[in-house]
């Protein structure tokens, strides 16, 4: 029998969980939720359901693990401890510095319920945070080293778009290959903000803007920009459609250690992501963690998990066996 | 209380797990265990014992997990499921091949036991087959690939030391750059041997030896070499030992995976190593491993484990709340 999932929250990550089920056979998409009229939501899946989300708990005993696409700024703090005491539930929550508070919510409410949540699952947090994770636990001493790119940030994107003048723009980050050469060299460099990333950043002004100006508050805008090494780029219309309208992501996660008699060796770990489309990889990430959410709450666990919590196998289609005839 | 480590066998790799132990504040080197006289056997922890072999059942309550330091080829088929009915044991055993056999005898003689053994722990298998099955689960439609190096292989060094008119040797197995960047770039090559690494070797010549025709022998040598570019440098022996005579390793795992409606979005996953000390790398893994194998059996669990079935926050000194906070 296949894991039956429902996605609450069709954006781009719901759409690209939707097409990750699609590339795992022993999942079955049921139903879609939505905050949106129905029948406006066209889906690609033609055996699933497209449903109001007021109706989600009429859902209780037909889906095995509900992944929640929303936001982490409004939707999730409050929806994956709502839905977290009727049904098993992946997240994505990725703001950091609020994780051990949602994990202590979540972890009540998939307690009061009976089911396993994973939280903050996707590549940043998630597989970054694996890395770093087993990185520092092999080599304790040592260096930890994170960039990001070259990818879209949304965040920096929306901060161009706020500018006066400014008709549309993307804004990539773009690690500093020489800083990441000094990293792998095991230089165990000292990074300033400014020597870690570059911000590039592609505008289209609206009609008889001052371009100057507009580049000037880009560039001096306060934790968005001010602290990098920004360009800016004026381009019309069609060439952003034609060459930015992709949604790219990706990074480096490093660890440099040291090992010896007396520390005289040293030791470089590196995991890298090149992502076409990076709510697309988030979305297959967490599939493989709605496995995990399955398996787990048919062995009778229930509470708050992370990747850190999950042993690897849960995430395989693949038997215990197989993997070690195969992988291992 | 510390976790109480004992030590099977004091070659490179258990010289290697005795200096990950004193990195490790949590661990305590309780023994070394030798098949040679104790007496002639120098370690570097003043507060650990030095026994034979023969002895090691006296210490049965007296040590949490038994690492085994053996070799693959004749040490630990037998060693593993020996020991393993003892104590909690780890091992680095590496024939790929024998893994499923090796599984089930050590998993019978740990269940005997009510002991938890983890086999299989370094990094390739370990930290590389990880890479394998995360990405694998995450990307379900890909292609994977594994490059060695730019490292010394042992079993090469040896073969070149057996041809006639060669007093001593050291191989470097190389990755091909150009093909690492066509995997990079998403092109799923499909890649010969010969494309994928290239063979270095740095030669001593016996005195009057025939510079040519052992350059001949070794680039025809069948299975280790006839398959390779490989390249033959005869150097002095005072020059093999100042820049040849450490051990380093290292690789790269890559997964490229396509996601989409139409598979229209690539993605590739990398994680790679460079190492200084091939053994002391190993160790380090290990000792995390140790960790682990310590906790599942406090929990009450026993039987034989690999890497993939550890969840990975039990590698880490660090609690749960902790790691969430910092590494999440």
């Amino acid at each position: 029998m296949s894991i039956r999932i429902g996605i609450l929250g069709y954006g781009n990550l719901g759409r690209g969980v939707e097409c990750a089920i699609r590339q795992n056979q022993d999942m079955e998409l049921m139903a879609v939720f939505t905050r949106r009229a129905p029948e406006t939501v066209k889906i690609l899946t033609e055996t699933a359901k497209v449903c109001h989300i007021n109706d989600v708990s009429d859902w209780k005993d037909k889906i095995d693990v509900m992944i929640l696409c929303g936001g982490s700024a409004t939707d999730l703090p409050e929806q994956t401890k709502e839905y977290a005491r009727i049904f098993n539930v992946v997240d994505s929550f990725d703001t950091h510095a609020k994780i051990p508070e949602h994990f202590e919510n979540v972890d009540a409410a998939s307690k009061s319920g009976n089911n396993v949540a994973i939280i903050s699952v996707g590549w940043d947090p998630g597989m970054f945070s694996l890395s770093r994770m087993y990185a520092n636990a092999i080599l304790p001493e040592g260096k930890d080293y994170t960039f990001w790119g070259k990818g879209v940030s949304q965040g920096h994107s929306d901060a161009i778009r706020r500018v006066e003048g400014v008709k549309d723009g993307k804004q990539y980050t773009i690690p500093v290959e020489s800083a990441l050469e000094a990293v792998r060299n095991g230089e165990n460099p000292e990074l300033t903000t400014r020597q870690k990333h570059i911000r590039e950043c592609f505008v289209v002004l609206e009609e008889g803007a001052d371009a100057k100006k507009v580049e000037a508050e880009i560039k001096n805008m306060p934790n968005y920009f001010a602290d990098y090494d920004t360009t800016v780029h004026f381009i019309s219309e069609e060439e952003l459609k034609a060459k930015h309208s992709g949604i790219p992501h990706g990074g480096f996660v490093l660890r440099s250690g040291k090992t010896g008699v007396n520390k005289e060796n040293n030791h470089i770990i590196e995991y890298s992501l090149r992502l076409d489309s990076n709510p697309e990889f988030t979305a297959s990430v967490i599939a493989a963690y709605a496995r995990a959410a399955y398996r787990l709450s048919k062995e009778g666990q229930s509470g708050c998990k992370t990747v850190f919590d999950i042993p690897p196998a849960y995430l395989s289609e693949k038997s215990g066996e197989e993997l070690r005839a195969t992988l291992l």
